[in-house]
């Protein structure tokens, strides 16, 4: 029997409970799901529809985002140089002169297409107009978990709380058993979305089944607002409202006590650690090591460009498994198995998907990169996880596939021509730079 | 009259005093030395043998690492997970079983070669065999700083100090009136040379007009060890033996309290911030925001692949410039232009050669790098140096010159071909995991 598509000569970095690699490795796909994995013996006489020769390149599984605004990418580098309480306020004027259906789905593919490049094949992704990034991400070949927005101010759609519980729950709706989108609500964050909406939003996501995301204690500002208004910490606040569980997904969580760690831990919550973003809106360095000695579980995000100024996984990868050696002094405060797993299958935990996504087994879905090792660069190679962690650039994704299909191929896009988009952002780049002026 | 080459449509980050950018610029060199740029109406009418049409990329200085140890490329990723006194004794373990001087050139040609696709046009760089790293800088077509190494300890060499101060002295003798190479001496470091030697060493280069280079106050336990032995922290005890003036390059520089960053102000030396390998190794995070304050020269270095573990210097940059606003919490702690200037002005300021490198200016050699600024992860931009410093991938370097030659074409190496040497790296790696063993 023919598969598919068949993968040989790599060397697989599986992912699986426990780190199994295969030199010589291949594996072979069939609608969509990874149906045979061993080393090249085992395979002799298979054909396939599409084979790729993977020497000198490693297959992983595909990388997943858990905090994105792929729109924001309109504003890469537009606002620069301040806290995020300043910076938001440039952001939000930005946003509402320029963002509409069209815009975000403009910039959403941008923002996709970058992440696809670079080897995401899941992205958590927060912003308004959540069909258009769903567009954005089939158009791109993504798997994305987004869905209905909540903000107690004015905000881009026009929209007041009631409204905006109508059309997550449609969104819900329209996209029910398609399991390219992993549905969920995603309020802004306790300092901009009050304690009802919060649980509202929070028992609607219950309700149908999905996930729930929120910025959470990302600056001190935030935790000394969040104390000032309902006297308590940013988690502990949350917590009080009953919205951390499982279905959970916390972007920052910068600033915690160890209270607030023992209860991300508890109630089994996701955080999704965005170093970059953090770093260099100056909001501070999250207390990852002691997050993963207390077992929570602990993921990886870029933020938007408008903050990073990239959606570079690899970048933040890299980030997680380094700075807090530096600031801990220990050269082991996040382990590389740690780190990797952050971007692959701790990610699918955090998106409720462990069963299908997040590594490279037979019977999950062939969610999966090659990754170039035979550059100068990334020359000799001693360990594979080592080297995807401290070696490897997004510039060496060459192939990257989600449920089989081909979406990148020698580091180029294959599902979608960019040439139109990126004019078009060009083109839109004066009225950005004026509406913050 | 007609130039060797001109590069048209550019937009020019020229990293002068007043950091003047041009839009749509050109630029013209003849005989190495960039003798026309301006904007595009200037040029009419000029030919060149070599034209470049630079459109949707920016043209600036080329990067000056200033600290590096290529040859080490040869052990990326070999040792893990170690503070840096337990990883150096591994590290030493595998140098001595593997190096001699054709595994020197071997690992420094591999090193060159991922500076030069990198965008770096010259690097100082401390190892043994210092004739090779200049074979290997010669053969990609880089600039080079280095000169005779000293260590209080059998080495590779087999040389004791006397023959290593003859042997260092016939280097800056044979390099004498070429300006590709910037000779020094190259002490390790005042935990692994003794007072007399690193003052023999510094003399050596002060009689010569050449340069002086230490790894100092690297980790903590590095000053608790010369605090022990000489009663004095490390900066201090290496400014009581006269070593600290301009022509110093101090690595690391990770423990200083504020008396020693005053006392590098005033002594006027180069500190090079090596923000990678200081997070990989648990060593720290240096107090870059208070020397810049003092009026340090800071500039940027990748170290050796070894501790990197690659040469990135657009890693090392968008590190240093969010890497203390993270810390200090201040969104300005390192400006975009001060982060941009360590890698172009300052480092050539801390070499001895603003005269001629480190900005892109009528007079000055041509060593410049074309960085591509159209790809999906860098559109749109707003300000061109906020764009190099936080949108920019080692991959968008698409041309590098030195002194006007073309040494990489299309993100290619122009110079050298590189099959071979990766080759024989892959060959020699099973011996090399085999020394720590």
């Amino acid at each position: 029997m023919g598969a598919n598509l068949l993968i040989r000569n790599a060397t697989i970095v599986t992912m699986d409970a426990v780190c199994r690699i295969i030199r010589n490795g291949c594996l072979s796909v069939t609608d969509g799901v990874i149906n045979r994995m061993g080393e090249a013996g085992d395979f002799e006489g298979l054909r396939a529809d599409r084979e790729i020769d993977a020497g000198g390149m490693i297959l992983m599984p595909g990388l997943i985002n858990t905090h994105c605004h792929s729109a924001d990418s309109l504003f890469r580098g537009l606002v620069e140089d301040l806290l995020l309480e300043p910076w938001l306020q440039k952001v939000w004027k930005a946003e509402a002169a320029i963002l509409n259906a069209d815009t975000v789905r403009l910039g959403a593919t941008l923002g996709m297409a970058e992440l696809a490049l670079g080897g995401v094949t899941t992205v958590m992704d927060m912003f308004w107009h959540p069909d258009q990034t769903v567009q954005a991400a089939r158009d791109i070949g993504l798997r994305v978990s987004t869905g209905g927005i909540f903000f107690d101010g004015p905000g881009i759609d026009g929209l007041n709380h009631s409204d905006r519980m109508n059309a997550a729950e449609d969104f819900f709706q329209s996209v029910s058993g398609q399991n390219d989108v992993l549905p969920g609500t995603f309020p802004h964050g306790s300092y901009t979305v009050g304690p009802e909406h919060l649980k509202e939003a929070h028992g609607l996501a219950k309700a149908a089944g999905g996930l729930f995301c929120t910025h959470a204690a990302e600056t001190r500002a935030e935790v000394a607002d969040i104390q000032n208004r309902y006297g308590a910490r940013v988690i502990n606040h949350l917590d009080s409202l009953g919205v951390l569980d499982p279905r959970t997904v916390l972007a920052h969580c910068v600033w915690l006590d160890d209270d607030e760690i023992e209860t991300l831990a508890r109630t089994g919550v996701t955080v999704s650690h965005n170093p970059m973003s953090n770093l260099k809106l100056a909001s501070g360095v999250a207390r990852v090591p002691e997050m993963l000695e207390a077992g929570v579980c602990v993921t990886i995000g870029t933020d938007g460009a408008i903050s990073g100024n990239d959606l570079d996984m690899w970048m933040a990868l890299r980030l997680a498994a380094t700075l807090h050696r530096g600031n801990t002094l220990s050269a082991s405060a996040v382990t590389t198995e740690q780190a990797l797993r952050m971007v692959t299958s701790e990610g699918a935990k955090a998106l409720g998907v462990s069963d299908r996504l997040g590594s490279l087994e037979v019977g999950k879905q062939a969610d999966m990169i090659l990754v170039r090792v035979d550059r100068p660069h990334a020359v000799p190679m001693f360990d594979p996880m080592t080297h995807l962690v401290f070696s490897t650039a997004k510039s060496d994704v060459s192939h990257v596939f989600v449920g089989g299909k081909m979406v990148v191929e020698n580091g180029e896009l294959s599902e979608f021509d960019l040439t139109d988009t990126v004019a078009e952002v060009s083109g839109l780049a004066p009225d950005i730079l004026r509406s913050i002026q």
